[in-house]
């Protein structure tokens, strides 16, 4: 087949290096970030901060319009900062059709290309992503309401080495076959059978990404790089709360396509009111051959019950849990609970929701502690915490959307409360939304109707159980029967640790332990951490993994017999 | 977790150099077979024919009772050989209940042993069911009605390879990640954040393998052992037609499985009679996770449809066809289409039947052919390849079924007969049925319903098209619409192959060029072709590559606080 001959710039060539480290990086899980987190002038230049925010500004209350980007008219302006005020910002409106019409028009020389082209394309897009981190990052902060660390972090370099880590899961599945072989079969008498053959892979068709309110880039990056890179054009259809750090994201990807000398259209943004329907339009589509989905329960189920022709990779909710048996570091374990039930005000998919602990206490470095005292240990970490309202608010951030306000206030009355949600002001902002985790006790028998149930937001219940083994059979059963996104044990015992393993493999859930230091559950690394699990309900992917980009791509072959030396068939 | 003691012996010891070997042919797609294909003394021993023959016969008429299999009472005896007899074998009644309770019990075992251990196992089944070939060949013969030596090939060694192939695949795709890791993260002050993390694959849960009446293990071992290896029990569900082979192949390995300390109920025979709906009860149940399936579209289309909880796997029908242009070898051509249209009376599901060629004719090295005159060629090379009737037998075997009798009988009323399907008598065995091809003239436009079903069975049609380009244009509909196993293009101008070769990628099918030697479409060899696609509807895999194995399990994550040397916690 027609292979791409790379315009100026060669981008393979240019992050060759970067992608044969990542290669390495998701076979080794160790330690590895080839994009800064840090939000320094020293790493991102002098001026970056400033030009950052001078650019997502500059966008507030304007029409954003990629070049060349299909549709006709826009999307009215949807989204509204959780700190109080609203981006105004308008979008190309581009109905299913024109959209699917628009992604699969350029798909054949995309094709073309091979896997090393993508890859360099790929590669290019992250390289200025993360240039643009600043600007991404005002963005994120004012559509999910992280604070603004947290959104430069997460939504963009961890996101971007997400995004990187399914670059290079992509394009080295793709190249576990070689582009040809010669086979030679011996024969009994006279010269061997042979065949020269050609392998390809062949992207499965064109990708729908819908991205969720609170992790627009991190949660997508994956899924758009890893349909991206294997061959296949992607519909990005954010949440209507969260359009801008995707708007940009696709921006930068088309203008990367141009200039390689492809059809910028492989990546369009498809903006929606949140009246509209459009994912759900666009999902059972027989042209869309792949969905990525991040969200509510609901519509995942929805989504893999319906969209039948496409392969469906979905990440939705779970009841993250924690045992807590027994510990030798009572106030690291204390300090790092609270930061977790704490950081962006619990709207994370890996914040623990439920807290199991035996009526009749713990052991710990400072002595026993019953259930009682540990709930009030508890809500003095969370005081402690976040006692200063301005260092609160940066590791709190701000309540995404009424829904999570809604449902902390109805969390408020379903059991006794230990650590009540209150507001805190921010002068600068004095429209923002700001509260601190809700607490609640609840008993494992009498309240499983509540606890089984996702409280997504910064709702925690401290379960009361009859012991460990209790605590490891809640744990077993709830993740069986809802999922989880992430466990926690906290133990002395090996046995217990164990046991915890065990039941952590039984019900397909990753495992953190004894996290009483400067880790916290909520976070997952790339190129080290597997993000959810295929193997419990609350999702259908790992993130990421060779099963995350298998299913987007076929090796196809042809064959015929090879011409030897002499110039004969053989 | 527990890490499973290699009982004696230690069969991953004694295969590690085999897989190995097998991973890197995965990887190359150069020739190699590890099971040699030739049923001869020289290599399977002096004795292996007769005594394989001798457990064959000895296994006539009597119960099958592999030591331990769960289940009450007998299924009666459902296989009739295609040459002529009642092979009279019952086997043991295994409700669906019985075969998931009893297949499940043993899974904590077999998953805590390890990818290592378990590869080992598998290569030892197969080794085992490599020495039982000519046992195997003779069950294969009788149920699938193959002629012997083709029985012993695709039923025996071709089979194991392909078993052995996912194998690896699934053996190599576990350990792309360490067991463990030490995860550390640089501090800007003090020591770094470290964690030590574990990672285990786990499989998704228990398999149910849906087996056919013609390739009975070829198209089973994959799925067998692919499931097995990534750590799940496999309940083995024959076709009622198609029993003895499989039940053979499930006693080794249940016998290796109890050698090596496993529970031998992780593989299970669930043998059925034609009434029974156990195929269908056991897809739906939520313990089942993994379903291969080869068979009818229907069938596995209802598969797709309603095992939800279950990734499936199939392999149903579709239109292979044949794009005649041009070619420099007119007899090698004919001789090979005759011999691919002839073997195993096309009741393979990479015959061709569709045989697409301009009414105005091709160019070849005798002279132009018009669409008529290659009709009337190809007759004469099938009468030439099957004139003499004991030689014809052993290409075309028998009819399996009375489906397919029937089927043949129907397409000899729907077009102009170019080459009648005439029955050959076999002396030693009288009632045999044995039928040659028949090929039928069809136009392209005129026919169009009839040639887009699939007629599965020794029926081709002569298709006359306007132009090579209109053979094309029916190539891309009719693989798009309907799949297909194979393609084939001959044509001495290469920007026809290279517009064969796109069509082929647009539509996802694997292509054969000018065969006109010993090589014949029909023929998949392991570690070197793929087999179907799931790039198009005819199939939901390629029989193997990393596709077929990663969705069978998920890799999970354990990871503490590293203890340092000087024994603190980070």
């Amino acid at each position: 087949m027609p292979q791409h001959t790379p315009a100026e710039p060669d981008f393979f060539a240019r992050h060759r290096e970067l992608l044969d480290r990542a290669v390495a990086g998701t076979a080794n899980r160790e330690y590895w970030s080839p994009y800064p987190e840090s939000p320094s002038t020293s790493v991102y230049g002098e001026d970056a901060p400033k030009q950052g925010e001078a650019a997502f500004r500059e966008q507030l209350g304007k029409p954003f319009e990629p070049t060349g980007h299909p549709g006709v008219g826009t999307v009215p302006a949807t989204e509204v900062s959780p700190y109080g005020f609203e981006l105004g910002v308008t979008y190309p409106r581009v109905t299913p059709d024109e959209a699917v019409a628009a992604a699969t028009d350029g798909i054949g020389p995309w094709r073309a290309a091979g896997p090393d082209v993508r890859a360099g394309v790929a590669a290019e897009i992250l390289a200025r992503i993360n240039a643009a981190s600043f600007e991404i990052a005002h963005a994120v902060q004012h559509t999910t309401g992280q604070a603004f660390v947290m959104a430069f972090q997460a939504g963009g370099p961890h996101a971007q080495e997400r995004g990187l880590e399914a670059v290079a899961y992509a394009w080295a599945e793709q190249k576990r076959h070689p582009a040809a072989a010669r086979w030679s079969k011996p024969q009994r008498k006279g010269e061997p059978l042979a065949l020269d053959k050609k392998f390809t892979p062949v992207g499965r068709g064109l990708a729908l990404l819908i991205a969720c309110n609170t992790f627009p880039t991190w949660n997508s990056y994956p899924g758009l790089f890893a349909s991206l890179v294997t061959g296949n054009p992607v519909i990005v259809k954010p949440h209507p709360g969260a359009v801008l750090p995707l708007a940009i994201s696709v921006r930068i990807a088309r203008e990367v396509l141009a200039e390689a000398g492809f059809d910028p259209n492989l990546v369009i943004l498809a903006a929606e009111q949140p009246t509209d329907r459009n994912a759900a339009l666009l999902a059972v589509r027989s042209e869309v051959r792949i969905i990525d989905f991040t969200g509510s329960t609901e519509f995942g189920d929805w989504l893999e019950a319906n969209a039948r022709q496409a392969v469906v990779y979905t990440e939705k909710a779970g009841l993250n849990a924690v045992v807590l048996d027994s510990t030798d570091d009572y106030k690291g374990l204390l300090r790092n609970l609270a930061f977790s039930l704490s950081l962006y005000s619990g709207q994370m998919c890996t914040t623990p929701q439920n807290l199991l602990i035996p009526h009749t206490g713990i052991d710990t470095d400072q002595g026993p502690r019953t259930a009682e005292e540990f709930a009030a240990d508890l809500a003095g970490a969370l005081d402690k915490l976040l006692g200063d309202p301005a260092r609160a608010a940066g590791t709190l951030g701000a309540i995404v959307n009424d829904g999570v306000r809604e449902r902390l206030e109805q969390a408020a009355t379903v059991g006794r409360i230990v650590h009540a949600s209150t507001a805190i002001a921010l002068p600068e902002h004095p429209d923002a939304v700001v509260r601190t985790p809700l607490v609640v006790r609840l008993d494992a028998e009498a309240d499983r109707g509540t606890y089984t149930r996702e409280w997504f937001g910064p709702v925690s219940f401290v379960i009361g159980t009859d012991s460990t083994a209790h605590s490891l059979r809640i744990l077993r059963e709830s993740v069986r029967a809802h999922g989880a996104l992430t466990a926690t044990v906290h133990s002395t015992d090996e046995d217990v640790l164990a046991a915890a393993e065990q039941v952590a493999l039984e019900v397909g859930v990753h495992l953190s332990e004894n996290l009483t230091g400067g880790v916290f559950v909520n976070q997952s690394a790339a190129f080290s951490d597997f993000h959810g699990s295929a193997a419990n309900p609350a999702a259908s992917a790992t993130l990421s993994d060779p099963a995350f980009v298998t299913g987007r791509f076929a090796t196809l072959q042809s064959r015929r017999p090879a011409r030897v030396a002499e110039g004969g068939d053989v």
